[in-house]
């Protein structure tokens, strides 16, 4: 099983090591999304040029297709993917459940480029587990935090997660808790997980139960749920994080935009996933640093398919060193992304993995030398 | 202007060295297909690192985006996409013609699949040359050849192909002769163009009127035109080839599968530009070797999306040394095809352009031993 130390302290924040039978992961850090058993665009060696040191795998996802049992059989996911560095999995609850408790709750900001893709049907959750169809062939599924385990070891993955319940952002006190105290007994079925996860909505009391249930219980403390806004999740991060032990990783699931970063390292957390950097790049909207006009109403983004990049000779971002930044002009990449160039999508997510990849080996560097408010300011000034 | 140098002849087959501005191109040699400046899936550095030393771009689809002109300004094709090597470019004439003349005679295999997304409508062809619309936003454009020799020279091209009329294959004699005499006129106000395209359809004295033609006006010999099946395109090469000279470079435009590289370079081609490669990448079909099962009922492919391939672990081929099988299974191929991965297509295109570029490669290097008609066989035996 993984191993957490930290080297370094400031405030908050900390730099460590997570040490895994693949490799070690410096914290703070970014893993990057393959929901199919590949980060969209980028080869295992992009990955590795580009400083990627782990990647995270959806479990939903590969249970269905190619199969997890496939998957072992071919040598385990690290194999089948050609990725030799850390493989974290999440539950496969997340996805069964977002699209249920969504569409039940029309909150569809919940989701996940991928789930908008992928549409399972809840049907049933029971003490058991949750019975779905498959959205690929409508077969009829069942996902139990014991199943959930089972897959993430054939998966092979070096980070695993317990499988949990989601609760609605729309939930009142009682539903939340009837959701957190199924959860805790789900979590304890899911015997071997690295990360237990947190729930508990907006309210204070359940959320430092559910900390203190999951520090309890799991080596590792994943940070779950649904966020109303900025501001309730940096409450939910302070909540937390004041009542888990300080030697244990923190992952924040499913955030991971640049204001994040500096907002929860900051708080301390750890690790972060998002699928924002190769969502965004294949929507034409591409990281640039405050340098080149990144500020936090532009979300330290440019829209390449916007005219006025037609002609422009510089690079995306002109202090960014990935290939893409040295070797083609946004007049290049707007013309790929306008003409539907496959090219585009290559270069516009290695430019946007490769910057939050960067950021975050900053902000690493900049904890170390006990600098990360100057740096913090330098990015999140208005 | 590029120069050729014959090094070594077995038969009719030679290997030969055409010297251009941004480097040598060993011949006989393939050419990829990078329609709107970019070779699908693969950035140039993945090219350099498959061996390729040309790329072909299209007049027709870059003169309306994002325009020649704007190329220029921004520095030319070679600085716009990043590549150092030779570019060739074509007339645009395929391109405006082959839809207008296809729809009317129906004769839509003529067409590149390139043709098949980007529409243009032919309006009228005049002596001055031939009036369409975009297919972008329906605007009238002019293709003469002069504008054709403007645009080529604003690209940068290296290689640059002469303005020509592009008969049907249902053509009689007649009207074959008519749209040949056009084609004179027209490439005799090409000035400056590196080659000449031979027609005649399937007539032998058009043919060796119109290779004279092209020998007597221009340094390099393309042989143009729609061919009905292989039989009377090896028929149209042997004219061709007996009368042209010997010491220039000989490109069979659009040409380029397995079978047809050993058949046309037998003849005496040492040019070739196709997008079979990039083109069956993205429909499942990957090249594979002898050893791995190929052969000309298969054309040396198979087809990945197969289920057969669920569980192979076996490369694409066991015997390419490409970075897709040096590291993944069929199986993983497989999976990205069906699940609609992006990574799919970099990787199998990869495969499919190293395969070609690699076949190339052996048969030169057979020609320099004279073991040409050994290697052959060793492909092309049922």
């Amino acid at each position: 099983m993984a191993q957490f130390k930290i080297l370094h302290k400031s405030g908050k924040a900390r730099v460590g090591q997570l040490k895994t039978a693949h490799g070690v992961i410096e914290t703070p850090n970014f893993i990057p999304v393959g929901t199919q058993g590949s980060v969209k665009a980028l080869s295992p060696r992009d990955l590795r040029e580009i400083g990627v040191q782990v990647v995270l795998a959806n479990t939903y996802h590969l249970m269905l297709r190619p199969g997890d049992q496939l998957i072992k059989k071919l040598g385990g996911l690290h194999q089948f993917m050609s990725w030799d560095g850390p493989i974290m999995t999440d539950s496969g609850g997340f996805q069964v459940f977002s699209l249920g408790v969504a569409l039940e709750h029309g909150v569809g900001k919940l989701l996940r480029e991928e789930e908008t893709k992928a549409k399972p049907r809840l049907n049933k959750i029971t003490e058991e587990g949750v019975t779905f169809q498959s959205h690929l062939d409508g077969s009829k599924q069942i996902l139990t935090p014991e199943k959930s385990m089972q897959i993430q070891t054939n998966l092979g993955s070096d980070l695993t997660v317990a499988f949990d319940d989601l609760e609605s952002p729309k939930h009142n006190y009682e539903e939340t808790f009837k959701s957190l105290k199924l959860t805790e007994r789900w979590e304890l079925r899911s015997r071997g997980a690295f990360y237990g996860v947190t729930h508990g909505g907006i309210f204070k009391d359940l959320r430092i139960r559910s900390a203190k249930f999951v520090d309890q219980n799991f080596p590792g403390i994943a940070l779950g749920g649904a966020h109303k806004d900025k501001k309730t999740l940096y409450q939910v991060i302070e909540w937390t994080v004041a009542n888990v032990s300080e030697e244990k990783p923190r992952h924040l699931l499913g955030i991971g935009e640049v204001e994040d970063l500096f907002n929860c390292i900051e708080r301390g957390i750890d690790l972060f996933d998002c699928v924002a950097p190769t969502r965004r790049a294949r929507n034409g909207s591409l990281y640039i640093s405050p340098k080149s006009g990144g500020n936090l109403k532009n979300n330290f983004t440019l829209n390449i398919s916007k005219s006025k990049y037609k002609g422009d000779k510089n690079p995306i971002d002109n202090w960014c060193n990935c290939y893409a930044c040295q070797n083609f002009s946004r007049a290049y990449l707007r013309h790929l992304c306008v003409a539907g160039e496959i090219l585009y999508h290559h270069l516009a997510t290695t430019h946007n993995v490769y910057f939050i990849t960067n950021l975050v080996k900053k902000i690493r560097e900049a904890i170390l030398n006990n600098q990360f408010g100057k740096l913090k300011a330098l990015w999140l000034t208005d």
